[in-house]
């Protein structure tokens, strides 16, 4: 097992477009439980299953194992809860960490947000202008959350 | 993804006892729908993750990977959902092919029930003189029901 310590913001503006190389992800999940998720992701030609336990502030236990292509898109294709997540990934290199900003498409179009792995829960690291408002562990942000209630069926933001 | 055909007895007298291999089984559900299931399994020093749609027949698509068995452990004790089911399997020939008979431990015992595989739906085969009635597609006997309604609170059978 290993830990994943992340923090998650907003994103303001538009400055983040330009700035590192974009891949599509495309995932769903078998199991979008709050005390567990069990997500298939596809990047580029990559199959990855990955097992989270709930979060623990910005930390939560994280078990990941490579999957043929084939079979990660048998299992998006007929065995993952409705609607899969569609997003544009971005790798931003600032200050010695790296965010991935996430801009959503389909039924989660208009949600961007940032991402940023730290080793430990109190590592100091520097913001991008284009960073707003921290939404870490704010459950409607996950990405397990959003194929239950996607951003466009939000009433607030 | 493999298709598994698997027909599902119960197990009459104690015959099956004196035959076959025993081994122990330990495994658990990070997904418990009737929708799709995933399960952690160890056997011996061997750890799976199998992830199964839900039946059709006699028949469901399955996808099945090694893991880690101390991955393996650490799903079971962490993250499976509660309880985890225990049996003891023995593999048991007869004409040809290859009988599983399961005896459920914990909450579970009292219960046995004999499966085999089969290339086809319609594939004909012997039956022990030890099998019983068939309960393939009868949801209560799906080892993920187990874990919901074990067989010590069942109050018919």
């Amino acid at each position: 097992m290993g830990v994943e310590i992340e923090r998650k913001f907003l994103v303001r503006g538009d400055a983040w477009r330009t700035l590192g190389a974009a891949t599509l992800l495309r995932q769903g999940y078998l199991c979008a439980d709050p005390e567990r998720t069990v997500r298939v992701r596809i990047e580029g030609e990559q199959g990855v299953l990955t097992i989270k336990s709930k979060n623990e502030g910005a930390s939560r236990g994280e078990w990941e194992y490579p999957l043929p292509l084939r079979d990660a898109e048998e299992l998006l294709d007929r065995l993952c809860e409705r609607p899969l997540v569609e997003k544009i990934r971005r790798r931003i290199d600032y200050q010695g960490f790296t965010w991935e900003v996430d801009e959503f498409l389909g039924e989660n179009a208009g949600l961007v947000v940032a991402e940023i792995e730290l080793p430990a829960e109190d590592t100091a690291f520097e913001r991008p202008e284009w960073i707003g408002r921290e939404v870490t562990g704010e459950r409607r942000y996950y990405n397990s959350s959003l194929i239950r209630l996607p951003f466009s069926k939000w009433t607030t933001a």
